[in-house]
């Protein structure tokens, strides 16, 4: 399957954040969707070898933080390096969520969550989480993934 | 929970559609993601009262039908009437795909799934589908979901 119909599927781009044993930690992602309305409850797949999918399995908790128009260079931050060879936050901005995870002061809105289920699914580990804070922090536009921002 | 950070969510607009016992059917919708890179997978999240959403349970296929920039009027068609009440495939040009689902002619590209895990996620049902077959039909760019193009 050569995968060419996957660069149809529209995603956001977003910096999933969590903490774990005083460690925080975020990637970028963009393999996000709400799941159902009400409860409210979201899903976000991330890639099993990267750091923050380690951490967000031992501490069942995340944040997700919508990027807005403009906001590449923070994607390609948190997306570039890993978080086991460097302190993504140095420098950042940001503030403890309800959860714990950190947000950043500058993205378009924040969903905090707690995980309700996760699985397997592939190279991904599917996370669904149920919203327990959410918040709107600046204004804009969300940002929507293009590949060619980033590679 | 006010939920105000959801249309913060990025989406594209697709028609996912079924067929079962010798009905077909299609809804628009909108919460839809990748999940693995291989094999090829992605989740569709569909609403537990649609008809779709039940042909869908028996069947265990569908197709993912990418609605291209321009194509509301279709979302509208396949999102606003009920499959139980009227046939949204009379007047619709399609062929069908590996899996037996409708394809839309006119959609920008599809994905043909089959039904690898489902399960109940509050009032939506998490449908993951492994892509066993999938092609590009026109050109055009993704739309994307804005929710004042449909309420």
């Amino acid at each position: 399957m050569e995968q060419g119909t996957g660069k149809y599927i529209t995603g956001g781009v977003y910096v999933i954040t969590t903490s774990s044993g005083g460690i925080i930690n975020g990637q970028a992602a963009s393999w996000v969707t709400r799941i159902s309305q009400e409860p409210f409850w979201v899903a976000v797949a991330l890639y099993e070898r990267n750091y923050t999918h380690d951490l967000l399995l031992e501490s069942d908790i995340f944040a997700i933080n919508v990027l807005k128009e403009g906001q590449q260079e923070i994607a390609r931050h948190f997306g570039k390096q890993s978080g086991r060879k460097v302190d993504k936050f140095a420098g950042i901005k940001f503030h403890k969520a309800k959860t714990g995870a950190p947000i950043l002061d500058d993205c378009l809105a924040y969903l905090d969550c707690e995980v309700i289920f996760s699985r397997k699914f592939g190279d991904h580990t599917l996370f669904i989480g149920e919203i327990v804070d959410e918040g709107v922090l600046n204004e804009g536009k969300p940002l929507v993934y293009r590949h060619e921002d980033y590679f």
